[in-house]
């Protein structure tokens, strides 16, 4: 399989970046290929507006997803998005590495999507959730929290970590039909020593070594809603 | 009251601009003081790392907490982050106006959370929730969707916006001790016509001239969870 790791820290030394060489080392010795973008050593610039295009289909007013299907015919990306499309488009399973900031995606991560996730090359024309164009590919989040997994179930004080994640599985991941396998959380990483941190290494291995065999989260599939209203179908 | 708009579109044309400058028309003619940091006007930089401080803690690893309680003691924040602290710390109403891009904030604005939510200044010492530094102000989200009400609904394909936003409600305004009001959304705002959009911007203001008054969103106390696991007490 072609992995793809989308990695957003800024700290090279950090749990994150352990995270991520031990991906890199344990899939490339089960004979899979590993591309990394390490967001923060890329310099990415997460701001999308023009500077996402090198043409320009209406230069009075910026509408980007018009922008991004005018883009695509006549490959007017920026070489910098072109080559992160090429990665997404060519990998088998996505991974995004990062910590969790304020509950979501580090904004250099959100920005990486709100760029590259391009009307007409990712998503549009009714190809969305289980006909979404990304469709057979599988995804993954491997997170660290500063929280427990306690303080993130259902009955504690930041609420369960799924809901949190919802606009991410959902709105991002599933959304471009993608197969969206459970998150991998260390949790509370910087407060549980080399020993809590070397067993999520180990933990993080087991997970890595059955990316093509884990069983996705589920969810309703398009044939459920009306394709008028995309409201639940009566009955 | 001093209103504090946190405005993130790259086109100033668009109807997230127009949704603006209404606040502040309709704001000041209530006797308002209104103060608009209109991000890609700005061109802010949302990226999170070393750039946040003009001192470093500890130069051989970047650990954002740990440099945001020193820069605290020593002024070490750079100056385009200590201006946005200043304008949140002096208002009692903050308003993030946006485009919901991919179910959640742009970049641009998820990093300006990032960046000026800092600990120490803004949440940290057991102080949050409705224990929180901010305790007091309050918040609303007013947002362009490109969805309808029905796709956002409980029965809807992208499921509840409420839900979606939880994240940003609960996780980063209710968290610093916010007042969080209902969002004011503009459902599928390009899709309207100018007559629809006309609709939005009255309807707008009527949510603008009652903001000292609304209702704010429920959550559960503090004093709902154990202090030590942060679990919801028992019975």
């Amino acid at each position: 399989m072609n992995v793809f790791i989308v990695h957003a820290h800024p700290e090279p030394k950090s749990f994150n970046g352990a995270l991520t060489r031990h991906a890199q080392s344990v899939l490339t010795a089960q004979g899979h290929q590993v591309v990394v973008s390490d967001l923060y050593a890329m310099g990415w610039d997460p701001v999308s507006d023009r500077r996402n295009f090198v043409t320009s289909k209406d230069p009075t007013f910026f509408k980007q997803q018009q922008e991004e299907l005018h883009a695509r015919e006549g490959g007017g990306f920026t070489p910098a998005i072109k080559t992160e499309l090429e990665k997404l488009l060519r990998c088998d399973v996505l991974i995004f590495q990062f910590p969790l900031w304020w509950f979501s995606f580090p904004a250099i991560l959100k920005g990486w999507v709100d760029r590259v996730f391009a009307m007409g090359t990712i998503y549009g024309g009714g190809q969305w959730f289980d006909a979404g164009k990304l469709r057979g590919k599988r995804a993954m989040l491997s997170l660290t929290t500063g929280g427990s997994e306690s303080i993130f179930s259902e009955v504690g004080l930041f609420g369960s970590l799924d809901q949190l994640l919802l606009p991410i599985h959902y709105g991002i991941l599933r959304f471009t039909g993608f197969d969206v396998l459970p998150p991998f959380v260390a949790w509370s990483a910087a407060h549980v020593g080399d020993e809590g941190r070397a067993r999520y290494l180990e933990q993080y291995g087991q997970r890595l070594v059955s990316l093509g065999t884990t069983e996705p989260l589920r969810f309703l599939p398009l044939s459920e809603y009306d394709p008028v209203t995309f409201t639940r179908r009566q009955g």
